[in-house]
């Protein structure tokens, strides 16, 4: 982390460690935001995950990380959150038609939620989420529309609202992207993609399933961008 | 709590074990939802409100009361979660003017966050809370507007409406009344404020420091409703 006073602008930064989340961090922070990142412990069935964003976030000198605590497995629901087996080796048109049952109802809304609650305390007007409407058309929380309506209703939620400060925006980056896109821009900023997770099914030591829906569109995003992807080099190098 | 299964319409109550939260719940009650009950353990300076609310739960006989474990105290910015001292014996005209400083940033937002994703999870169509425009004209997230904006975002942001389900509905039905009406319509509905939690300071006892806004809003309302308020008389019982 960063200890140095900063003259850029806070952001919050919704941010997984995966993929998706890591490149929008790099994306704020080109564009000159003081990055204030925030991860959820929510009753995931992998830590491994956040182990990727405690080790990201202090690769990319963030401001700061908090980890959130909540549960959301006592409304039930979800594959990631509650002992229903993750869907593998599925095509994709399958992915992208209907809800997902790794779908955790209300996740983005719950994830905004803390997002604005930190950028109202630290004055921030800008909130940078890695949705992304094209792989994932089936979460009712990745559309344009909802971001809207978010942004609309978070601009009459705070202080700022009331007292006539600056307008609360949500950016969402990546959300016309496709997964090759994203690699693109990740590896121009930088991106160390070889320390992301977004496998929903990870081994103990980290190593993605390669089957999950997550795993699958990742793959796609690497041969479609004609790039290898840096996380399989990584743990193939050890074990060949 | 009730084991019995229900044929009435599920619904989500937030519920703090306060005088307007246990109207709300009877509310809710009387226009015959099944209620199941959320409350927060967010960092609060007290827990009273917590044993008071569970208290009233088993009392009033809702199907499930979770108690949500969250902590805004990692983003700062208020006396009800923070180190700052709670504002005692202030004139009503400086209560409704500005924003307090027991204002918790986004702290509806965050707790309608949670019910949505439980009345996800429930497949119930309709949330309360118990807002109240009038008395705390300071906070953003209590004004009507806020709340329209919510549940638009709410229909775009749950599986129920990408699939076309039921029209999901925030209820706040004392959003317009006075804290007299609050008291007059509770009492009508058989609520025991007796063991309501309204003190933003109390003692360990539980006992009210009847200065804070809280305290005094709560005063008013049973004066001007002409009935003593059961709180005080259970305080006073055994201590003439």
């Amino acid at each position: 982390m960063s200890s140095a006073v900063s003259t850029k602008p806070p952001a919050v930064v919704l941010f997984s460690g995966g993929l998706d989340s890591t490149t929008v961090l790099a994306i704020a922070q080109e564009q000159g935001f003081d990055v204030h990142a925030l991860s959820f412990r929510y009753g995931q069935r992998h830590v491994q995950e956040l182990a990727a964003a405690q080790e990201l976030a202090k690769l990319m000198g963030v401001r700061k990380h908090v980890v959130a605590s909540i549960d959301l497995r006592e409304f039930g629901g979800s594959a990631l959150t509650a002992d229903i087996a993750v869907p593998k080796d599925r095509l994709p048109q399958d992915m992208s038609h209907g809800i997902p049952i790794t779908y955790v109802p209300a996740r983005n809304t719950v994830f905004l939620s803390f997002a604005l609650a930190w950028a109202e305390t630290l004055g921030a007007a800008d909130i940078f989420i890695g949705v992304n409407a094209l792989d994932y058309s089936g979460y009712p929380d990745c559309r344009p529309e909802y971001i809207r309506a978010y942004e609309a209703m978070a601009n009459l939620a705070t202080k700022a609202g009331v007292e006539g400060g600056q307008r609360l925006k949500i950016h969402t980056p990546l959300i016309e992207w496709t997964k090759a896109q994203i690699v693109l821009e990740g590896m121009r900023l930088g991106v160390d993609y070889g320390q992301t997770c977004s496998c929903y099914d990870p081994g103990d030591d980290g190593r993605p399933c390669g089957r999950c829906d997550a795993c699958l569109l990742r793959a796609k995003g690497f041969a479609q961008a004609g790039l290898p992807d840096p996380l399989h080099q990584r743990f193939n190098a050890g074990h060949p």
